[in-house]
């Protein structure tokens, strides 16, 4: 069952979304051999052009490679793809980078281990225009030394970076993530629809303000989150919860719609949560 | 009523809040005179000490500057402390850098200049702590050919940034800025509270994945704000809608309070409206 001195160099990819073509790309340009499927056909000519091989079926794709790359929509189809090849996988290696919760990904972990599939279960920590590129990561989940072996085959895709041995912990970290950034998206929204209501020049604000503003404030972010009523070290937190009050206050009178100032109603529960529980 | 050649290397700093100390002591330190004065006293001693003088009355305070610098909690604060010397104002010099409302700025500079002030608006773009540093900032709004006289004798403070003629703008920029870095700290807060409660390590999780994460997303966002559900370039909206709504429901299930997902309903409020209207 285990094949000692596995090259994985012959990969192969299921689904060919936006992602999946993306790190299909970047391994093609690294000179991996590599296979993909789809389940709807027509995704695969510019890769097949590159010099991939298109297989016909989920179990022709999964022979074709010493390692599979499963990249689909969400979980169910992972599930769907899976099922009827899963009583031939027994010694495959699989690597799941399909985004679901914690729970879906130790079970998926689970029931393919039922089958005697080696498994890592992933997290992509780029979007498809930054795979390959530099920043670009992968968070990877499950035994250290399969990732040991597959990690230097896959690393054209994206560095890669192991987070524990619970395959939950990928989808764990890169759900997290994905929260962060979607919080600089609501904020970046919301400071760019109150430039806009209140006739200020939004390119502007957002090349010479908003943009240095950010990054200069990041790391102070990230290092005092789950805390972040204090991060503003030796501040007021009554001043600050004054200053959110007078931002929520001017959105409303900007005519900025209220939906968009939910990272503000956050920020003010957590400085009172604080207050309280303190 | 026009001093020509003023070299306002006197600075009267009004309010000394955290963010007023700070003020002075970058003021202090690159060599200017400062006088500092505060509602309660108390608050002067260690500026004081490094050379600053301290003034027993707003009056006093402003007299012995060519610049007056404001810095309290609050609008409010602004017009309390200045009403009772607003008719002895005429020909100084006084730079707000209170946060306010837009209008609280407008209607301050209407005010002021009734009285023949010569009324610069301003927006910190720093945390105390960062005062002085590289990379902070403060932006001014008002007239160009005063804020080209008054930037190189305040630049200890904070690199000196005009944002236009409207004295509402800086204080517009500013809280703009603003959500946008509480939409950080909300996504930041959130993603740790989902790694604490699954269990994960929140130490690595900020060092290894969300600080580099963020980094690497921080220009993507920035740039496409206002249209953040088509950022992420070449890929599905339906499928980032469905991954919201996965967050959603595995932060509901790891029993993150829900207060603290604000800026995941935004994000998916402005996905929904976009796909609305368009």
């Amino acid at each position: 069952m285990v094949r000692m001195n596995i090259t994985h160099e012959r990969i192969s990819i299921l689904g060919l979304g936006a992602m999946g073509r993306a790190l299909a790309g970047a391994l093609l340009e690294a000179g991996r051999e590599v296979t993909v499927w789809n389940r709807t056909p027509g995704k695969a000519g510019d890769l097949v052009a590159r010099g991939a091989r298109e297989a016909s079926s989920v179990e022709e794709a999964i022979k074709a490679g010493d390692l599979t790359v499963v990249c689909l929509l969400d979980d169910s189809s992972v599930r769907e793809t899976l099922a009827p090849v899963a009583p031939k996988l027994d010694g495959r290696t699989l690597v799941d980078l399909t985004s679901g919760s914690v729970r879906q990904a130790r079970e998926l972990a689970g029931w393919l281990k039922g089958y005697g599939v080696r498994f890592l279960s992933g997290g992509i920590m780029a979007v498809p225009p930054t795979v390959g590129t530099e920043g670009a990561f992968i968070l990877y989940s499950g035994a250290r030394d399969l990732f040991d072996r597959v990690a230097p085959v896959l690393s054209p895709m994206a560095r890669p970076h192991w987070v524990g041995e619970d395959p939950g912990f990928a989808a764990l970290y890169d759900m997290a993530a994905l929260s962060g950034m979607y919080g600089i998206a609501a904020g970046a929204d919301h400071a760019v629809a109150m430039v806009h209501a209140e006739g200020g020049d939004v390119e502007t604000f957002k090349r010479e303000v908003l943009g240095l503003w950010l990054e200069q404030m990041l790391p102070f972010m990230v290092v005092g989150a789950e805390a972040s009523e204090t991060v503003l070290e030796d501040s007021n937190p009554g001043m600050q919860a004054t200053g959110l009050e007078t931002m929520l206050a001017a959105s409303e009178e900007a005519g900025v719609p209220a939906e968009l100032v939910g990272h503000l109603r956050a920020s003010l529960w957590r400085m009172r949560h604080a207050a309280t529980v303190a």
